[in-house]
């Protein structure tokens, strides 16, 4: 029975800060308790140029309001990118995110050929500069069907640029899980919603847009798949919250966004998570040491106590005119951070 | 190609016309087009007494504003009706309405068992008086596999009360066809959202919540496979709407409310889908003629003209603080009914 638990240097590896009040909302949420996080550049428009990039860290540093946090930034995925635009920014950022188009929020500017001849140019430099591909792997075909129909896609991509690093992103079914082993040169990230819930949780009750996010929820047996892999903390999974805010008002609505959004209560719902399974042991692999490997990466060093208290979710976090509702909204968990 | 086309007696065999403003809302939707429609009993308390039962008819047929619609009566199941109360009953009542507890709006009084022996006393003295039986046939499974789960208790029922007919209330999986083929006293009624929409209309792109219903709306083909055998006009399927009202605010929430409100734009879409497969010689069977010969009713004529002109679908309807979103809210249908 453990008391209190310590989490060394957690890391995000997929999280969503938007811009300008949310940003300022959400940012500080995360600086606090991880050591860095990998921020999606999924703005409108979309982060595709250096100058873009740099302006946004810095109003994602200034937000984070805490020096002991590092935001490692992407830029969105374009078939133009010279190799020499991606060479001169190698350094700024840690991965290229692909959205294939309108599969998600603000995706409309995604590629709309996965044809890999099409993809060609852009991959062959990123593979040769080391830079890793992190990408929304969903066709847009039925809803429950559209990680499991880009699987070939994955494949293609990993057969033909061997060398790249390709990060399959919120991995949710369990077919996902056979072809991340197969291949050497993927990846993947797992969301704790995508642990925690299955379709039910969004409407097999009433319905609760407040769980509805892209890629969607699954059955249990897709849950129960993803659980054994982090629980055991398969060295090419790491965590990545896909954190993912919209106002109150744009989820509870006649078309509601897509996103979870679960930063603030990541740490404390994974700590519960691990411990009823008995795997804390496991637990900074997921959340930090898998990722230091995958990216080759070394994360400034942050200790995280957990304490065995009870915490109960705030109902919303609030800034300005921003409201947004977390994950597992006014529960109780029975792990908190010392505060 | 028709530019007009006769409904003749439509019938709306499973409809929700709710109590107090919501009623004086809905009931003059249904009751200007339709000849009569079957009243489901699950008001908040539900409808379990005769003199609650003539109270509500009076309470619609007041807010109806139609001499020539009929509201067909049904009470709420229960497991302690008494062979006396049922004879004394029945010429009030066209079926009773069973739900499994919790499985959807107001079914909290529902029977909590669907043991064969438990329901065995009510249903065999339905059996004797020829009272039909209509049943919400889900369990508390996985909200995909919720009916199909269900399919063995239809068919216990089936075997076990032979004489007694059985209505599958708004089937919405290709499984349950086969079943009710299978047993001379299974019928179905179908609804309109399971012809024409699947999950993807509730969360393949943004979260519809005016989508959101119970039985979910599921994959592509569930959705053709009921298709097939509505626009064919198998004489075990009925019209039925299960249009279920829900203010604006209880759908467009934390916690939404499962129902597709669809009364007001029936006839218009189902005239537009038959025409668009070439099966407009059926529609009067799917409406009217099938309903009648299973229930074995001889319904009111009631004529009603459509005509093949634009129809703009209302955003929303209106009455005092009542606001309900229509399903197809704002969009355009190409059918009309002659005002």
């Amino acid at each position: 029975m453990y008391s209190e638990f310590i989490i060394e240097t957690p890391l995000d590896m997929h999280l969503h800060l938007r811009d300008e009040d949310m940003l300022k909302l959400v940012a500080p949420l995360t600086s606090k308790n991880f050591s860095a996080a990998l921020i999606m550049p999924n703005l409108n428009p979309p982060i595709t140029t250096k100058k873009d990039l740099l302006n946004y860290k810095e109003r994602i540093k200034k937000a984070s309001k805490n020096e002991n946090f590092e935001p490692l930034m992407t830029i969105f995925f374009q078939v133009d990118y010279s190799y020499e635009f991606l060479k001169e920014i190698k350094d700024e950022i840690i991965a290229v995110k692909l959205y294939p188009f309108g599969v998600t929020t603000n995706s409309e500017t995604g590629v709309a050929s996965m044809d890999v001849e099409i993809l060609r140019p852009t991959l062959q430099s990123m593979e040769k500069l080391g830079i890793p591909l992190c990408v929304h792997g969903e066709t847009k075909g039925f809803i429950m069907d559209r990680e499991k129909e880009f699987l070939p896609i994955y494949e293609s991509l990993a057969i033909n640029f061997p060398k790249l690093k390709i990060m399959m992103e919120h991995i949710s079914s369990k077919e996902s899980i056979d072809l991340l082993k197969k291949y050497d040169n993927l990846y993947a990230t797992i969301t704790i919603h995508h642990l925690l819930l299955t379709l039910d949780d969004v409407l097999g009750g009433m319905l609760n847009p407040h769980n509805f996010c892209k890629p969607i929820v699954k059955r249990p047996d897709d849950r129960d798949a993803l659980l054994q892999l982090v629980l055991n903390a398969h060295p090419k999974v790491m965590f990545g919250s896909d954190s993912a805010p919209h106002q109150k008002e744009n989820k509870e609505c006649h078309h509601g966004s897509a996103g979870v959004f679960s930063a603030p209560i990541a740490l404390q719902a994974l700590t519960q998570l691990f411990e009823k399974y008995n795997k804390l042991d496991n637990l900074n692999k997921f959340l930090s040491l898998n990722a230091q490997k995958i990216y080759n990466i070394k994360a400034k060093k942050k200790l995280i106590k957990m304490i065995k208290k009870d915490f109960t979710i705030p109902k919303s976090y609030k800034y300005n005119n921003e409201e947004v509702i977390p994950l597992f909204s006014n529960e109780t968990l029975s792990w908190s951070i010392e505060s």
